[in-house]
């Protein structure tokens, strides 16, 4: 049975959009040509140019895509509850969930940045600062209710977010630890990171979300 | 009055180091060309080549260099005291000092891994090892004397360096924070990370390398 050309063509817009995924994340945005993409693909270049008229439009995309889609999942698991500690669990385990499965989409969206024209550029950045502003809302959240030790929110925010994103640098699946575990594991490193234990709130977090403590998730 | 040849020769090959760091930085290493090099140091290409006879010569060497450089730090700043909250310090200290001070030779040595030989990437990856596994000591020495709560030894090792070297990404002299500041605020989230103040190591963490707590020190 014939697809329709709109199946089609969506099928052939998500091969681009993968094999140019993993192509920047090997070779660089700059050194990728559309000509590899698209013998990458098995199409012609001009078929590329049907879907992505500039090779900029494609990286656009790429990153708008992927925060999109952050931010996306972030909305669906963000809980309805008030308590800074079970926030912060969703947030940690969304958002490992999330970067692990997308190592080189991560790769690409960090590292090209400097090839976005100012507008785009400033468009990813505004999508970046809303999804990190929700982290900085829940740590001073917890600091003023007091479960939270935190110096400076801005900056914590950060050292969480990197520390968390820093997974898809070393984490393979199938290797030593499962996802749950280095999950586990993340969320005990960030709630002391951000005083929890210490204000007693470490029993909330372990089982708002369902997870065990990494002491005990974790085979040493 | 005349230089000596080789002094000449010394300046010209830290000039191109200098401005290949900066090129790879913005372009990334596959789309440099050596061409575009010479002409930033304003010198023949054959001249380049007498320097680094290949393009991934060059790239080496800064990767070699970098790692050289913070082992050679690291090996100057570590403290006698057999303290590993004293000793964490020092860690973090160091780094943060290192890295925030080189932001773009950093990128490259993250970065650019990819396009190493074999042979080339292992020795890079055994100096990183090396260094990581001065850390893993300090976490080590500090969960087994009891003064430190470490899940995982390598787990918490990544995430501190991570964590850490993330500085580079946001951070820029003469903004709201200073290089102590924001050393300061990390320094009380990677003790709490380690749990080394829910074991009473605070008083003697801050005060081992003459950081004030980051309390009083980040004007919030």
């Amino acid at each position: 049975m014939a697809r329709t050309t709109g199946s089609d063509g969506e099928k052939t817009e998500a091969a681009i959009r993968e094999a140019a995924v993993n192509l920047i994340a090997r070779l660089g945005y700059e050194a990728m040509s559309m000509r590899q993409l698209a013998a990458e693909v098995g199409v012609q270049a001009a078929a590329l140019y049907r879907y992505f008229p500039t090779k900029e439009d494609l990286l656009f995309t790429l990153m708008r895509e992927h925060m999109e889609g952050l931010i996306g999942v972030w909305n669906a698991a963000r809980p309805a509850t008030a308590d800074p500690a079970g926030r912060l669990a969703a947030y940690v385990e969304n958002h490992i969930a999330f970067h692990i499965e997308r190592r080189h989409a991560t790769h690409v969206s960090n590292m090209e940045l400097r090839s976005l024209s100012h507008d785009r550029l400033t468009r990813i950045l505004r999508m970046r600062t809303a999804y990190e502003k929700e982290l900085r809302a829940i740590l001073r959240d917890g600091a003023e209710a007091g479960v939270f030790s935190v110096e400076d929110t801005g900056l914590t925010a950060m050292a969480v977010i990197q520390m968390m994103t820093g997974v898809i640098v070393w984490f393979r699946p199938g290797e030593r630890l499962s996802i749950s575990e280095v999950t586990a594991t993340y969320l005990s490193m960030t709630m002391r990171l951000v005083g929890a234990e210490a204000h007693g709130a470490s029993t909330t977090y372990s089982t708002v979300r369902g997870f065990g403590r990494a002491k005990d998730a974790v085979a040493l």
